[in-house]
């Protein structure tokens, strides 16, 4: 994944605390910002993406999608190598 | 969402599973495998697609992916319209 300027990285927080943050970048007047998610919290990124534009900022749209694979070292399994997916959505107004 | 020729539809089983119905398709000859998931099953749509592409078919490229919103009736929450994300990967060969 590329630079961390205007990047919403998605965990395990309510939808809404993203999609404010997205929507303070925008305001700030930011042209992109790139909602970045990985594991379980894919579909939680998908829910802000799809938020901010439909209910906030219509003039919002979806610039890209990408999705790709990270290996993380899993300590849940002893210290393998485990693949996640990932996804980054860049949004453009 | 389009038609549902060669669509393989997410769900709750393993991964594997929909990896093998998408390898199947293009092994009867499809350009084309569109993954379509929605909620929750979105992170196993990404991961399905990242094994096939990576995994067993190098050949295969993510064409586009979209994102949208689907309006369904809950009945957990009495009958009330609910939103629920949805993904579509579309990857060709």
């Amino acid at each position: 994944m590329s630079e961390n300027n205007n990047a919403v990285l998605i965990g395990t927080k309510p939808v809404m605390n993203y999609v404010l943050a997205c929507i303070t970048f925008f305001h700030g007047g930011a042209k992109e910002v790139r909602i970045k998610a990985r594991g379980r919290s894919i579909s939680r990124a998908i829910d802000v993406a799809e938020v901010v534009r439909r209910r906030f900022l219509p003039d919002v749209k979806v610039k890209s999608i990408g999705i790709g694979t990270d290996q993380i070292t899993s300590t849940e399994e002893g210290n393998q190598l485990t693949n996640v997916s990932t996804i980054e959505i860049t949004l453009e107004r």
